[in-house]
This record gives structure tokens, C-alpha cells and sequence, in this order.
């Protein structure tokens, strides 16, 4: 029985902040693994652990050709091999595959090494397709990939990932993708990009993750094999990538290069350290210079994974905020060939509103001609649109054109910075209906503005701006200081039940969850068994039984679809239960 | 006699890396003075100093109001006062004034006190106008700073800042820095910005410093005056900023906030530190917020240094790089109002482009639409049009568009990198001596390309491309690998001196000068008696006596403005000299 658990904790973009955990050891993703070369620790993988890298990579296949090794680590264990408490992941040799040619071990010796020595996450021996690759050949290695996964899936007993393949073809990426995931791994790799990474072709990588994205199941971790720049975190997480892996910290270090969050640097160029890590703090680059060589790798290493980890760090926190796609932004500045890639990125709006958060702690920041295009703005737009047909009053909004004049209290209009300053007006007592009527257009979708025809809108004394939503004396819903979004309650949810067919706004909960939902208890995500797929990340939605009978109302952390699949974590925070 | 020295080492874009030097201390500019408030030191000077803040600044009006302060500065002086032995700069309680009103020190009485307390770089009482004063209060206003000026001058025996006042009225800022220029001080801050810059006004903020750089001497440091958040670090530098000061780096720590690069963020928003500093490689966010007070205040003061003192460092980097305005451009990422600065400041084509290196270490990336605009940009397109003129056979470039063919491997058009990739096309023998031809036009003006019409180019065998251009068996350029511009030798630069007339291209220095430059020695700037207006930062140059004799050739460090004020460092970077 494989330990394996993927949750979702929070999420911006479509990037997301998860819980991994694999045989009792937990990371917090998005995370990177260094790679550790068992024949040459230039940082030892205890240290490592000590800078807060939880998950480390190694090589099976050195391990499983170099006899001391593979002695020790029979004997040992890989833990105990590379001295080190926390999750094991193993490359097959693939790598080699496609440096070298070839490699002397089968799919099924591989993997069965793997689980002998111990290691917490496995890869079977696929075969890598470079970048470019004729079809029939990037076809034909895909065929033997996907044979050697079904080999795979039988005969293992550990956690393992199952890379996605495909050369430079959208279309066989997707391919793959479904294939494994209609399978029973646990985490997806996606395969032979380090050619594009190493040329800065970040435009056709971009292509090949959103290719692979759209075929793999939401609820697995997906990791950009060998992608551990810095520069590129944010692109990536964003586009939905959980792990990656560094060798570079090393390899970069032996060749005097520097990394920093904007690119590499070589150490002779510098004269002035762009960083303030325990090594650029203590040190100047003449110094470093001057220093022994050895000493300098090791310095340089620490560097580098200092960095890493700080960017790392900056990504989560911007999707903490909600201002992902602003980093995004900054960052494609750093390269033309990063700014292509971000530009390519935004073609892909359906992926990305699907997984677009409804809400954002932070308000929308126009900080280029490209932030305009952010799923945000796109959805708020058609959304706009949609309410305009019923509410056709508008205003004229510095960043957004012409929105309804009854959406201009709610997010993004309200909550966003421009070079203009935009003044909001308070609404008038006997429009604020309109307010209420529009935005439920908005949030829940045509036809959900007739919940609220009668309702009577109380007005903030303080701010002026409208507060709680009642009709006959019940509460039907609260209108968000934060971001002019309805929060449901009971009555609100009742009549919005009624009003809309199912399955919209519905999150269908089995037998054993509906006496917690009814309490008011979180729903999880095992206990969901349909989902109305345009439910977007913090929607509030409707919990219902089979029946479609309303149990609950809430505020989802997951997207339609990621409601269906997830079987770990919460998936909507029950905000109020219908008692029976 | 006032002891001070200001020199330009590198520069990029407006800004410059300078030394300062004052009562025989120096210090490298960018550079940030903390704010260092006598009754309350949360980091002492002296750590201030190992942390490599060479400079720091405090307010002579409250030594001089606090009988204990006053009486030991002007036993021990204000070195012994703080434990400080570097330069010690001091406010005049100017900003006193602005902030509550009144002041209860004269002009003379500051300055004087100043002096008798040994400070290095003085303040005399200037009156800040603050922004959108009524236009008659700003005159006022400033005919009372320029009175007070023309006081401080005439007793003044220490360095001292004259600030340029006038609210936000650029005409007067220019104004006000055309007659402090005129007067003998070192320094001229730019005063009563503050309000600005807390009100996230940035796009004022350009308009303010470049009227005021407009008037101003280059050859005396601007100082920002308040500001001191790494934010705003890279757009001010561009600019022409050389000193900043910081009392944030205090004032945010007491009240939990963090600066990073891009914005302040609140320690109860942090879930993870964006950052590797001594601080933040040892803490996490909820360990700080666990503290108590005193030593989490000091810890945040702290990481806001080391976040103050690399970016300063990150900027350093980038202008020795030739890649401030990448910087600039990712800066202007970090929110709307500084996005819209930016774009503010990019209308000032004119300022710009007199202050634009005429080559970089770097290629001219394209990461924006912005880009588009940078001076560099601007300037090739006009002079590729000039050179059209000549050679009107063009090529089509993915960023410039139609470009004369024969520019094709010269800066910026082959070292540049956009989405798309150009391929440069070796030139054929026949038309070689037109490359070099075209590019005489290009980078030195209208009928240059006449000295090369009987040249001979070699081609490299190794890489194609033209390197040593003769006539006659005579060298008379080089064309470099790195940028496609032309060096000249001493046979160019006679061919050149006999076709341009007086004073295209000449840098006139004095007797004393001529025997030095003919030995192929450097000139110094204090020897240079005048130039073209219209040398560019990094151009080839024809160094001449007062009688326009041809003397030696070289790369000049600063531009025709600056050639006739500057008095210390480096003026020409010579090649070879005409010996008599």
C-alpha cells in the first residue's frame, strides 16, 4: 500500500500552495529537490535539510551501476546511504537515456531497485523525446513509455512518477498525459525539457506544460523535470507546476556561475552582489574570487540554493496575496525569450480561467499592456458583458472600459489600481437593490440576480456601503466589505436553489458527509462525489445530497472539476448548515 | 577650504556610479545614508558602518535643541557623538519646518553650528514647499531658500547641500536649480518629495527630479531627499539620482512593516520571508512575530538594511551591465503608480538621450512594449534614418524594422534579443568597406563616412566579420567584435579631424594637458576647457588642443555638458596620442 497524499492549501493562477506527503514525511509545495550526485557531495544533503529543503532527488541508476553504492544502499537503505531523514525521489536513468543513448538496466530492474533501497518516490524507465524529435519517433518512444508504465503500475510497491513524453507535439503531451493518468501513479513529471530550458526556448515550453496540464489529473503533483532556475518559478508555478529539481546549484557553482532571480551571472562579471544571502552578506565577488577553488564551488553552491529557496519563498507568498501574475509580470523582464513565454501563456485563456480564483486578498494592479489580458480581467470583462444585458446602466472605468454601473463596488472594478485613479460612488438607498441584483448575475450566473427582487439592502453606517441583504426578516445574504462579493446565507442558498437547475453552483457530498455539512463542518474533498463544472477556486457554492437536497453553503477552495478528483484536503470551507 | 570631490566611474542610462569624497573619506555612489535619530539608536553607527554604509545622516537641529546632545557635539565633535569615523551629513531642520511649522534656529546659526561641530556634509535652512502649494507661496518660498542660499554660502566652511525647492512647479524647480548651480555648493538634494512619494505620486515625482536635474551642474551629486525604498532605488538612479537617505528602514520596523524591492508588506501578511538576509535565512515570519517588540523592531530594521543595501547593490550591478532600464522596466512591475512613472519618465526623450551610453557591456533586450522607448532605442532608429539617406538598401530587423542593411552588425541592432530570433548576415567582401562607412555616418554624424571611402576592411577568418580598416598601409580604425562600432586609430582620427569641422567630435583641453595626451596618456577632466555638446557617453572622441591640433583619440567617459563642468576623475580614456 502506497503512503501517498497531494492536498491543495491555497492557490492563485493557476499555481497552487499544496501539502505532499509520502510515507509519513510531509513538504509543503510548490518545492524543489536538489539533486544530489551520491559520488559528489559538494553540500551535504543534511545541510540541505537544515536550509529547509525537505525532498532531495537522486539518480537509481548511479546508485544501481556504481558497486559500493549499490551495495551500501542494499544493506542501508538510501536514507541511511545519503544520510538524510527526509522524502527520497529517484531518477531511472533516463536521463542517461537521452544524454547518452542508452542504459544497462530494464524498466522492471529499475523499479524494483527503487523499492529494495528504500526510496520514497520512484520513476520507471521512460524514454525521454527530445525537443524536435520526428513524429514517428517521438510516437514510437511513447508507445514503449507508456508499455513500461503499465509494467510499472503492476509490479510497484512505492510512490512513483510517471513522466509525461511527447517531444515538442502538443497533441501526443496530451495524449500522455491522459493515458497516465487514467493510471495508478502519484506524481507526473514532465519529461525532456531541459533542451528547451537550455536553449530559452521558454515559448515552446510554455506550450509543452499547458499541453501536458490539460491532459493530467488536477489532483496529482506535477513536476518540470530539470527545471531549477529561479528566473523561471513564477511562469511555471503559475502555469501549475508543483516541483521541480536543481542540479544547476551545483553544476553552476563548479563553473563559477551565479544565479539570481533575473538570470545567471558569471562570477568574473560581478561586482556587486545582488543578494544578501549568508554568503553575499559575509562576502564581495573579489573575495569570492580570490578564494581556493574548492571553497568557491561551496560557497557558490550555498548561494545558489539560497536563492532558489528565496524565490521559491517569493512565489509562495505571492500566492498567499493573490498577486502571482503581477511576479509573473516582473519577471518576464528578465529575458525577451521569458516575456515571449509569458506572452504565449496568456493565449491559453481557457486553461487558465478555469483555475483563475473568483476573489483575491490583494486588489488587481494594471502594471503592463499584458496584465490586462490576466484571466481576471478576461472573466470580469465577459462576465460584465453578460450582466450589461439585464443591467445596462454604465459607467466608465479607467481600466475595464464600460461596466455596469452595479458592478463597479465589486471585484476586480473596485479593487484595482490603474495610473488613474478611479473614485468609487457610494450607491444610492433605492438603487442599492440593483447592486445586490447585479452582482448575484455576476457570482452565480445568469438568472441568480431573481433571488435577491425583494430583498432589503441594509447601508454600513460608517462606510455607507451595503452591508447585509434580508427579505421578510431572513438573512439572505452579506455583501463583502473586502471585495463586493456575495457571501451566502441559509436563505440566500435556499432561494438560489431553487432558482437555479441543477447542476449549477451544486457540490454533490455522499451519505456519510451530509450530517457534517448539515452541522456546518467542512466538506472534504473525499467525501465529493459530483461538481457542477463552473464552479471557478472560492466560489460560493451549494452543498447538496444525491437528491440534489441543499445541505450547506460554502466557499470552495477547488474548481469544478478539481472537486470531482481530489481525495485528500478540504474542498469547501462550510460557511452554514441546513439543520434537518 | 572645503574639501569634496565627486567623480563619474560608470554609468548607464541617467545614472551613474560615482566616488565621493569628503575631508579625505569616500564612499561609492548610489549610495543611502540611514537616518540616525541621536536619542534613539536601534542600530548603532558603527554596525551601520560594518554593514558598509559609509555615510548616514542626522538632524543638526535636534542636537542643537537638546542642551545634552549640543553640548557634548560641540566638546567632542559629532564623530565621537555618534562612534561614527565615516561621513556624517546633517539636516538643517528643514524638515521641522515642513512638517510642524516653524523652527526655532536662524539660517546663520545652523550653519554656523554645523561647522563648530565638525559635520562632513552640511544643510543651511531652505524652506520645503510642499506639493500643490498655491504658485505665490512657492516663490516665496523660494526667494526666501535662494536668499538663505546666497547667507549659508558666504559663511559656509564645510560641504554643502543646497536644495532645489518649488512644490511641484517644474519651472520653478529648474529655476531653482539653475541658480543654486550657480553658487558654490557641493551637493543639491531634491526637497520636499516625501509627501509624493507617501502618497504613491511618482509619475509627480519624474516631473519634480527632472526639472530639477535639467537645471542642475552634472557635475555635483543630486541627492533624493527622503526617499530611501528600494522600490523606487532603480527608477531614481535612472534618473540621476546619487544619494539617497533612509529613516523607513526604522520607522517601518517599529511599526512591523518589511520592505522588500517591490512594496512594504506588513510582518502579519508574511507567510514566508522573500528574502536570505542574516535575518531572514535564520527566522521564519511567525518566529519574528513571536518576539518581543524591542528585538523584533531591531531584527526588521535590520533585514530593511540588508534589503536597502542590496538592491542599491542590484542597481550598482545592473548600470555597470549597461542593464538599468531592464531593471527600471521590472521595477515598474511592482505597482501601477510606479508603472506609470515610468512611462513618464520615458517621454523625456531629450534628457535621456544626452545622458545614454552610446554602447553597453549588454545587448538591448526587449521585455516590454516599453522597451521600445528606451533612449537607446530612439537614438538608433533616428541616426538608422539619417544613414538611410546614404545607403538607402535596408533590411527588415524583428524589434527596429526597416534598418540600412549596412548597420546590420552594429549596436544595437545585432546585439539585441527579442521574441524573435535575427540572423546576421556576414557581409560579402564587395561591400564591406560600405559597413564601415555606414557606421562612420551612424556613430559619428553626416559625412564621416567619407574618411573611409578608399579604406581597405579585413574580415576575420575565424568569425567573417570586418576587424582592421587601412588605407595606404595606414590603420585607421578598428571595427570592434563586441559592438559593430568603429575605435579609431591615430589615421582615422586625422582623416576625421581634417572632414568634421570644429567642434564635432573634439574635446578641447588645455596646455598643461597636451604633452600628457600626445604620450597616449588619459585626460582628466579638470584639463578638458571644452567640447562638442553632442558627445555622447562612451564616444570616440578627438582630443585637440586650443588652436584645434589634432592631440590623441580615445573613449570618452561623459558627455559634452558634462566634459566642460566636471573637475575630478576621468574624462577621456585615451587610445593613442599624436606625438609632435
Amino acid at each position: 500500500m502506497v503512503e501517498f497524499k497531494f492536498e491543495v492549501k491555497a492557490r492563485d493562477a493557476a499555481g497552487r500552495i499544496g501539502k505532499l506527503e509520502v510515507n509519513g514525511k510531509k513538504i509543503e509545495t510548490p518545492a524543489i529537490m536538489p539533486v544530489i550526485n551520491p559520488k559528489q557531495l559538494i553540500v551535504t544533503p543534511k545541510e540541505l535539510k537544515e536550509m529547509g529543503f525537505g525532498i532531495i532527488i537522486t539518480n537509481s541508476y548511479i546508485i544501481y551501476k556504481t558497486p559500493e553504492l549499490r551495495e551500501k544502499a542494499l544493506e542501508v537503505g538510501i536514507h541511511r546511504l545519503l544520510d538524510y531523514d527526509g522524502i527520497i525521489e529517484v531518477d531511472s536513468g533516463s536521463f542517461q537515456l537521452m544524454r547518452y543513448g542508452g542504459v544497462d538496466v530494464t524498466n522492471r530492474e529499475i523499479v524494483e531497485f527503487q523499492e529494495r533501497i528504500g526510496v520514497d518516490i520512484g520513476t520507471f524507465l521512460d524514454i525521454p523525446t527530445p525537443p524536435d524529435a520526428p513524429r514517428e519517433k517521438a510516437e514510437e518512444d511513447l508507445r514503449i513509455t507508456l508499455e513500461r508504465a503499465k509494467e510499472a503500475e503492476e509490479i510497484k510497491g512505492i510512490a512513483m512518477n510517471a513522466a509525461v513524453q511527447g517531444s515538442t507535439y502538443p497533441d501526443l503531451r496530451t495524449y500522455a498525459a491522459r493515458k497516465l493518468s487514467e493510471m495508478n501513479f502519484e506524481i507526473h513529471p514532465i519529461g525532456a525539457v531541459v533542451p528547451l530550458m537550455e536553449s530559452y526556448r521558454y515559448r515552446d515550453l510554455v506550450d509543452v506544460v499547458i499541453a501536458s496540464k490539460q491532459g493530467l489529473r488536477s489532483d496529482r503533483p506535477v513536476h518540470l523535470f530539470g527545471a531549477g532556475h529561479p528566473m523561471i518559478f513564477a511562469l511555471a508555478v503559475a502555469m501549475g507546476i508543483d516541483l521541480f529539481d536543481s542540479a544547476s546549484y551545483a553544476l553552476y557553482a563548479k563553473d563559477d556561475r551565479y544565479l539570481t532571480s533575473e538570470g545567471t551571472k558569471h562570477l568574473s562579471e560581478l561586482e556587486y552582489f545582488p543578494c544578501s544571502c549568508p554568503v553575499c552578506s559575509r562576502y564581495t565577488p573579489r573575495e569570492l574570487r580570490e578564494m581556493p577553488k574548492e571553497e568557491r564551488t561551496r560557497l557558490l553552491a550555498l548561494h545558489n540554493l539560497w536563492v532558489i529557496r528565496e524565490e521559491l519563498n517569493r512565489v509562495k507568498q505571492a500566492i498567499k496575496e493573490g498577486e502571482l501574475w503581477r511576479l509573473v509580470d516582473e519577471r518576464a523582464r528578465s529575458h525577451p525569450k521569458l516575456y515571449a513565454a509569458y506572452k504565449r501563456l496568456l493565449e491559453y485563456q481557457d486553461y487558465l480561467e478555469k483555475n483563475e480564483p473568483i476573489t483575491k486578498a490583494s486588489a488587481f494592479f494594471k502594471v503592463s499592456e499584458e496584465s490586462l489580458k490576466w484571466p481576471i480581467v478576461q472573466r470580469a470583462k465577459a462576465r460584465a458583458e453578460r450582466v450589461k444585458a439585464k443591467f445596462p446602466e454604465t459607467i466608465n472605468h479607467p481600466i475595464f472600459g464600460e461596466i455596469p454601473k452595479y458592478l463597479s463596488l465589486s471585484y476586480p472594478f473596485a479593487q484595482s489600481e490603474g495610473e488613474e485613479d478611479f473614485t468609487i460612488e457610494k450607491p444610492g438607498k433605492r438603487e442599492v437593490r440593483n447592486y445586490v441584483m447585479a452582482v448575484a448575475e455576476y457570482q452565480f450566473g445568469e438568472g441568480a440576480g431573481e433571488a435577491f427582487k425583494d430583498a432589503f439592502v441594509e447601508l454600513s453606517r460608517k462606510t455607507g456601503m451595503p452591508r447585509q441583504i434580508k427579505a421578510k426578516g431572513k438573512h439572505l445574504a452579506t455583501f463583502r466589505a473586502e471585495d463586493g462579493l456575495l457571501t451566502l446565507g441559509i436563505e440566500g442558498a435556499k432561494r438560489l436553489h431553487e432558482i437555479l437547475p441543477f447542476p449549477r453552483m451544486r457540490v454533490v457530498v455522499d451519505e456519510d458527509a451530509e450530517p457534517f455539512a448539515r452541522k456546518g463542518k467542512n466538506v472534504f474533498a473525499k467525501f465529493v462525489i459530483d461538481a457542477d463544472e463552473n464552479i471557478r477556486p472560492y466560489d460560493e457554492v451549494l452543498i447538496v445530497n444525491r437528491n440534489d437536497e441543499l445541505l450547506a453553503t460554502g466557499q470552495t477552495l477547488l474548481n469544478g472539476r478539481e472537486l470531482k478528483l481530489f481525495q485528500s484536503g478540504l474542498a469547501v470551507k462550510v460557511r452554514r448548515g441546513v439543520e434537518k
